[in-house]
């Protein structure tokens, strides 16, 4: 039998240069989105609505929702949280449903929807393991889409996609540079982590504005929660039946 | 005095991301446009003319070019050469002109020009020194665009980007993730680079062809010419005011 392919894109910009149906897309966005994200159901949230503008997200405050909304790693006046993990840990958003709109993460999850992939699920350091295990049951082929940023690349994405990569090459067909070097940059980089991803564009965008120091120390944890979150129809959830 | 910076494009699909106004941009196509473009000037070529289809090329025969056509790593039937760079080593093609067809490098060098490049420069591991410190003294900013394979990014355009990030670090302020990565991934790779890139999807691409078995290797040696070939107008020239 043939093996499932398993191929990086590195930014959102390249997705359309490959061929997303019937494959499951994993969405990575570190800092902070798809991070976040897990935290949220990890706390205990129902659902999340991954919307394009703040504005739209607002409008599912009249529906009894928590509206995040972070543009260029700030939270946005007048929603209920930004895009830190630390905001997503608060007991209080047990069993709510959350809109979510945010500079790189929701885009990638609308985008690899709308490309026609058959499962979008949710990557994150704090779920690595779970996700390479997921993974391989899935018996599909795989993309793996860093949400980079602004169509930009970066470090941290791809750091993470090379994690996945190196924990599923026995698993998968891996012909693609991208995975290669993404694996590559893993291998160099994993003994020293923060330190390299504190040399990021992101991590230093992170500094100018002076908040979120610990959030880049948070989203490199690995392996913290035992959970995949995946898109059905609109929602991003996380059933029992996905957690593994 | 603000230092220039240097950035690096993983593929020409991502260019327009950039701006490229007033600053330099070095094409690199190891295998094996530029590579064969700098051995071509290193065996006397007047100029060569980048053109974007076989078609288009085929004309300037009669005007007593040369024409040099691939596509999908193979030379075009009927074409004077393909794209080996040992095919530029032939001392009868000293004083001639080349019109230069080929899948991704020529298409990325006319991109570099249409998105308003001060200077178009050509790179290769075989011009890697000569490069490094033309660049410096030119004292402008610098876009290391790679020509990737049809879009997608790929391993040795990224390390060869990392070659030339890693010896011009200190000259340039160096902020894009894409460098660092690249930087971190060359000096991973060095030691080792000929395994590393005939790890990766191009060189396969070659071996499936059962082709360029050398070209790889001729392709990765560093440092065997002492010149940087640069577009005037439509052509790709390499007069002796920029030799180093």
């Amino acid at each position: 039998m043939e093996q499932n392919k398993l191929e990086v894109v590195l930014t959102p910009a390249l997705l359309p240069l490959y061929e997303a149906h019937g494959k499951i897309v994993v969405v990575i966005d570190i800092l902070r989105a798809t991070s976040s994200m897990c935290v949220a159901f990890h706390t205990g949230v129902t659902k999340i609505l991954p919307v394009s503008t703040p504005e739209e997200c607002r409008l599912f405050k009249d529906f009894d929702f928590l509206c995040a909304a972070e543009r260029n790693a700030i939270k946005v006046q007048g929603f209920d949280m930004g895009n830190s993990p630390f905001e997503f840990q608060n007991p209080l958003i047990k069993d709510r449903n959350i809109a979510f709109t945010t500079t790189n993460g929701t885009k990638a999850i609308k985008a690899a929807k709308e490309q026609g992939a058959a499962v979008v699920a949710i990557g994150s350091f704090l779920n690595l393991n779970a996700m390479a295990k997921w993974l391989v049951k899935q018996q599909k082929s795989v993309l793996l889409v860093c949400a980079g940023w602004k169509d930009k690349y970066n470090l941290e994405d791809t750091l993470f996609a090379g994690a996945l990569v190196n924990l599923l090459k026995n698993d998968f067909t891996i012909e693609c540079d991208s995975a290669l070097s993404a694996g590559l940059l893993y291998e160099t980089a994993s003994a020293n982590l923060e330190a390299v991803v504190r040399k990021s564009s992101h991590a230093q965008r992170f500094k100018l504005t002076s908040i979120h120091e610990d959030d880049v120390q948070f989203c490199l944890q690995h392996n913290t929660m035992n959970l995949v979150p995946v898109m059905q129809g609109e929602y991003i959830v996380c059933p029992s039946q996905v957690a593994v």
